[in-house]
């Protein structure tokens, strides 16, 4: 009994964008009693016919529920979202996109108006929500208290992974994940711009980049192993001498292929720039001390 | 019997660094009969003791063998340590790191001097030859008829994949899938310059950071279904407008946790570019023909 209570709490949702609208349905379809609210009242309509009660407003959305998901536009629409709602005693999961320092200024800002705060930073794009095996998350930070008090329900759109008791944690851990991916397209858009001209089938080079890349990703714990230590030399098989000796080629070929350098060339000259300093010897791991001012 | 000759192929190696000498042990442990040259001796004579005729000259080696193994600093010492060498009737197969107009002119150096010709381009380091698991492998491409022929040689230090009759394309394929390594340690390096200041431990970061990659790794089979059909919208989740929209949260981030933007950048200012060509509704593979001059 406790237990269904638990799982079936009843909460409300603010911003019915698309990711707003898939993690409404996992509610739903899981039977927590869900009040919903949406500036353009179109979806929440959509919504209301799968089982969900439309607010009129956002305050009387708020006035629903103890537990209040967000999932708007922006920072700034969290203002002009909430400007007549009373937050006291709310649980307040914002789940929209921030940077950290918007993300602990809207913690205190929460806490100001006698509310618990958590954030979240989303590991999933849409069609990832509800679907377990799809791999999705979401990074939590901030109020250790209300994300202990509500994982199971905040556990059915997506996996939850909690970070830190600063606010700002959750946000940055999604922005970092997000950077290195952003690096990975980099690099897999130049890949597939080498053989753009030549008789390759890029869905031939595919498989071959995706196993790479894939064999390749566990670096990351031999780079962290070495910021850790501070000892940059440490497993080291192919030191940074070597692989700058080796950037030529890689250039080379861009230009015989007709392709522009422009996005392998930052990394190369930190390499360059570190390789100057005299850490020949060292893993990659100097060009991230580089890039921190 | 013919098989057992078949995998006991005698052949030459000349080049012994680090991974010339890795690929000289799989195959005396394997019982090749095998004759190594080095430019200087030192290293070769550690391999004498393991079983390994050593040659006095570059040419004698090459008149020892007709499968003859090159795996030397760059191309032009191909022409340094072959000047003397007659070539005739001989299978070089040319590990040598070098871009693909270089395998295509060695190519036809080598016919011009009555040899068929393979060229390879190794996906490992050398701690990965001859450990299968570790899942390096080299590709080949130029003479189908001498692969065919020493596939089995050839697949003792590790796994082959032939990827066609144009020599350059095993070092095409070799470049861009290390240009793309280079992208996903770029974007990594950034992850890691934004949690450097912060207490985050860099050892909880890496594998949250590790699984992110290597599920989203394959996306790349999609941005080569799009260029294979010229449909740059086909199967999109987060078009390029959406996507452009978010980039002033990693650059804002950047800029609050101190970190240069300089490795993202590049990659951003495609995308806005792409944006501006009216193509908001497709999936990011327009960046790629951008790239392409």
């Amino acid at each position: 009994m406790t237990q269904n209570t638990v799982e079936k709490t009843s909460l409300t949702l603010l911003g019915l964008g698309a990711m707003g609208t898939a993690l409404a349905r996992t509610w739903l379809s899981a039977g927590h009693p869900l009040t919903v609210w949406n500036r353009t009242p179109a979806r929440a309509a959509a919504l209301a016919a799968e089982g969900a009660r439309v607010a009129d407003s956002a305050a009387e959305a708020v006035a629903a529920n103890t537990l209040i998901v967000m999932c708007l536009l922006d920072d700034a629409s969290v203002d002009e979202v909430l400007v007549d709602a009373d937050l006291t005693g709310r649980d307040l999961v914002n789940l929209t996109t921030s940077t950290p320092a918007q993300a602990r200024t809207r913690a205190e800002w929460a806490r100001e108006r006698g509310a618990r705060y958590l954030d979240g930073g989303i590991m999933a794009v849409p069609p990832m929500i509800g679907v377990p095996e799809a791999g999705g998350y979401v990074f939590y930070s901030g109020s250790r208290e209300l994300f202990e008090r509500h994982r199971g329900t905040l556990g059915i759109p997506a996996g939850t992974t909690y970070v830190g008791e600063d606010a700002g944690f959750a946000a940055l851990h999604d922005v970092a994940l997000l950077s290195a991916m952003y690096g990975m397209f980099a690099g897999a858009a130049h890949a597939f711009a080498l053989i753009r001209k030549e008789d390759i089938d890029p869905a031939a080079l595919a498989p071959l980049l995706a196993d790479w890349l894939v064999a390749m990703a566990p670096a990351v714990h031999q780079t962290a192993d070495q910021l850790r230590s501070g000892d940059y030399t440490k497993g080291v098989v192919s030191n940074l001498a070597m692989q700058v000796a080796g950037t030529p080629t890689f250039l080379s070929t861009a230009e015989q292929q007709g392709v522009s350098p422009e996005l392998l060339n930052p990394y190369f000259e930190l390499m360059g720039r570190r390789l100057a300093e005299g850490s020949g010897e060292e893993d990659l791991t100097g060009v991230i001390d580089l890039l921190v001012r």
